[in-house]
């Protein structure tokens, strides 16, 4: 057994060390934040580890866009997989919107005649909607060109600028395949409708990108799993193990809890069981506010040594 | 203001006096309870109410699944939205399978080599994806006709017995449009997914069902939401009020909490910032484990008086 | 293994028939309703078993103080354990003050204008402190006599009228010794703080509860053990098992959980590392709040059959 | 209304930094991490507050033993309110015994037999309380002379060793007074019930530390609360505001959750409405594990600039 031994702090210490600090210390959360970077500083540096970033929540909303956007830029993403309203937040601020601080104990009313939709103590402005669809207008016939999801937010990537960064550019820039299974939940869905209800056609088939997340999975030599938030992002990723190849390793920030039983607050050492993880694969669970843990996971994991 | 009268329990009172208790209790757990059976009281009983009823979480291997028929059952919901693991879990008990009590606090090894899929402490066996397997393979033809998603499991639904009783026949039998809009990330996802890596097509488009649901909600009179969890089968009946009409009802049940932001945590009185629900709309949000607070209401709604 | 079957719900059925359907559904959240219901049945009929009842949170506010009352009245209690706050909101309604259902989403400064003290969603008017006060005044020396904290909540209780009913009365007429290790943390004890500072003395020894409860557990034949909520009841109720008498039964409420590593949010069965539960012991964890769990169970082990 | 500016990472980037990147994105949890760091720095420079500081749960099993000396040695608390158990847990370590590193999907009836108390993944050897009791045992007479609960914790402070460091000592060093209402509810409260067992008497009045406490709110020039975890510390402090001076700054770091009403999961603007905190005080909750959460803001509070 090892002894706990306490976080000390240190002024002007860095992350790194504070997460260094971390990993003797109990294996409750501090623990967990340290083995979650440990964890991912040894997948990221494991060339032949294909890494399945799943993200759901209010990233953008929440102030950690740029964040994803590092991850992603690191190259070693091999998939990444998110909500329709992560995609619709990010891509509204590469069009050049902003979300804003606000409150929730507030008049929500009053919000709506101002034109602000609340999510919790964060703002957005309603006008986003005029500029998301000058966007689809504009670009429908380029869209409209689209096999797969898969493809439709490949073309969008292309169509954003290099700047403000978004996802969907930073993606199309590296390559990375984006999946979004309920693309249509979200705002961008909506635009989309909006042209559909106009008469438009937009044919691309629901399921195809199925064989291509399966395929990924299945010709890796090994595979990652690092999922921010539950949810449809979560257990695509992890379906996609299955019936391919299980995981090696997984890290996951969560606030869902397991007693539900649903996917999202599932315990990682849960998928051993149905073939999803290897049952000596390294992985963590970390119960915490992801706009909390991941700043601090990442910075560590950004520094060398 | 009203004071707090203090719930009676009476040896074989009914949960219905049970819930009436409750109404005059505290507003917390229970008084939420008893405003929840209120407000779907009226809510079925308004005729020109149309019912978005969004189903998540693992309500089916939660022992839910006769609940969740019974309410479609009623003949008053307009538009039921699931997760592709309701209906994945909903199917295969259909084909006859079951699902198990078992334990947290075991070996996931140990279930993997039984074959146990794990949902924290209920089991499913993994033969399940062999009967799935074979409804999709002997009714390929008929299921690849679809035109969308909802069109796709409408046919199922006809392909299905009568009994046991299922979601899809229900639905089926009674013209109840199902969405689904993340139905790739299921079980039934991955035996399509089986159909198109054996080069089979489906050229089911991914946006057709915004349209439908869009539609529905503009063209109702008035429009109630009931959530069971949160997740895809929430945001996307919350989004299809938008553009469209506001809800005048709306219950939820959640375990999730607004501070981080998301859509499934969020207060239903957030929505009325986006313009999704009226502002005059009666609704509440349950905070409680969905197997504990559905029966409860449920049963209280169905009886009379 | 148990196959699960499906909660039903009938129009008019009672809370106990209800209970007995969540039974043979999944263990999560419905199956643990049934056991809880199950295992106090055990616990109440088994008249060798002593029973330690440890309540805290915000049951009085919440409009659960009769189904406390009704617990204590079935004279099968031991020991009872609460904290200051729950005698306090109970006391002052039988001293004829009431508590109000309010709201969360209000002005807490207009509020404290109207000398309104908020609990969530739960109002208590400001002025009680002035009838508690009277209370402390006219029976100081009455109370002043007390040896330990038990007997001043006995005395208190002597003190209270028979209507309306109350906590302290009734432990009173039935001889349940009452403790409250924190009993200062409550406006209780700001009362009697109030005299103190007014130059009183009140010599009442903080350790000797410690003997009697230990006692208790030492000298039954069997121990049980109910908490509904953590905080200090459970805690104190735990530590009496540790070096006496292990539980043999157990039924915990709780909205914590366990991965913190708090008393509150802990898994009963980690109690059998400590040696406060045997091995082989009944319980269960309920994950609800339990102005929801509570009056479900409660109701269920009050109808005979 | 102020913009959402996303937080950065660099590599090798102080926490301090880090805070400072958080102070400008979205509210939630990020933000909180950076207001929380903001108000404390305030609350800390401001000489004429005194800072009212309630800790609770498991934070020195969890590892963060010496933050909390950290805090102490500051010099600027002026009131430290806790629990037993965090007293029981930092003393055995004071007298040389260690928590462990372990697991929480473990047979506690294993660890039973391996003397091994569990706390969720973290161990204490059994072996503590014959170390815990010696001590008792051989101070017996100096504790025995203690005139109230804060005067026994600052004697057992003069009788800890310097090193290895210890609240109790530092506190003592310090002159800082320790509360601890619910002491008998904890492994040093078991070890004094052992003495009286023993025939030993204790004659330390329960009620007398309420005049301290509330005579150093009611002296200072301004009141500053800051709560790690709930419980009886927190509300203790609160209490100790509602008849004296309201508090000007609150700092609250909790897992728990408002919508109970419990004392642990209220929001401390709640306070406003009981008249325990300013209309016009600076606050903030934040809702994390206090042992990711606490490390990251004290090591920004600690660093200058």
């Amino acid at each position: 057994m090892k002894p706990i031994s306490h976080v000390k702090v240190a002024p002007g210490m860095s992350v790194k060390e504070l997460v260094q600090q971390m990993s003797s210390s109990g294996v409750m959360g501090a623990g967990r934040i340290a083995r979650g970077a440990d964890i991912l500083h040894k997948m990221f540096a494991d060339k032949d580890c294909t890494i399945f970033f799943g993200q759901a929540g209010a990233m953008v909303p929440g102030g950690m866009k740029e964040i994803i956007h590092d991850i992603l830029l690191t190259g070693r993403i091999g998939v990444f997989v998110t909500t329709g309203a992560t995609l619709t937040h990010d891509t509204v601020e590469a069009l050049g919107y902003r979300h804003y601080q606000g409150s929730a104990n507030v008049s929500d009313s009053e919000l709506h005649k101002q034109g602000l939709d609340r999510m919790y103590d964060s703002y957005m402005p309603n006008t986003v909607y005029e500029g998301l669809e000058d966007f689809f207008v504009k670009h429908w016939d380029a869209l409209a060109a689209a096999k797969s999801i898969r493809e439709l937010l490949h073309i969008m990537g292309s169509l954003l600028p290099k700047e403000p960064a978004s996802i969907l550019r930073i993606c199309y820039d590296l390559k990375i395949p984006v999946f979004c299974p309920a693309l249509t939940d979200s705002g961008l869905g909506l635009m989309i409708w909006g042209r559909l209800a106009g008469g438009k056609r937009l044919d691309i088939p629901a399921f195809d990108d199925l064989k291509e997340i399966n395929a990924i999975a299945w010709d890796s030599k090994k595979n990652g799993v690092f999922y921010v938030g539950g949810g449809v992002p979560k257990n695509f990723c992890q379906q996609a193990m299955q019936f391919s190849k299980q995981a090696s390793y997984g890290v996951q920030i969560t606030t869902d809890r397991p007693e539900w039983g649903g996917s999202s607050g599932a315990e990682l050492r849960e998928g051993i069981s149905w073939g999803k993880m290897n049952s000596d694969a390294e992985f963590v669970d970390v119960y915490c506010d992801a706009t909390i843990a991941l700043p601090i996971i990442w910075a560590a994991v950004k520094t060398p040594g």
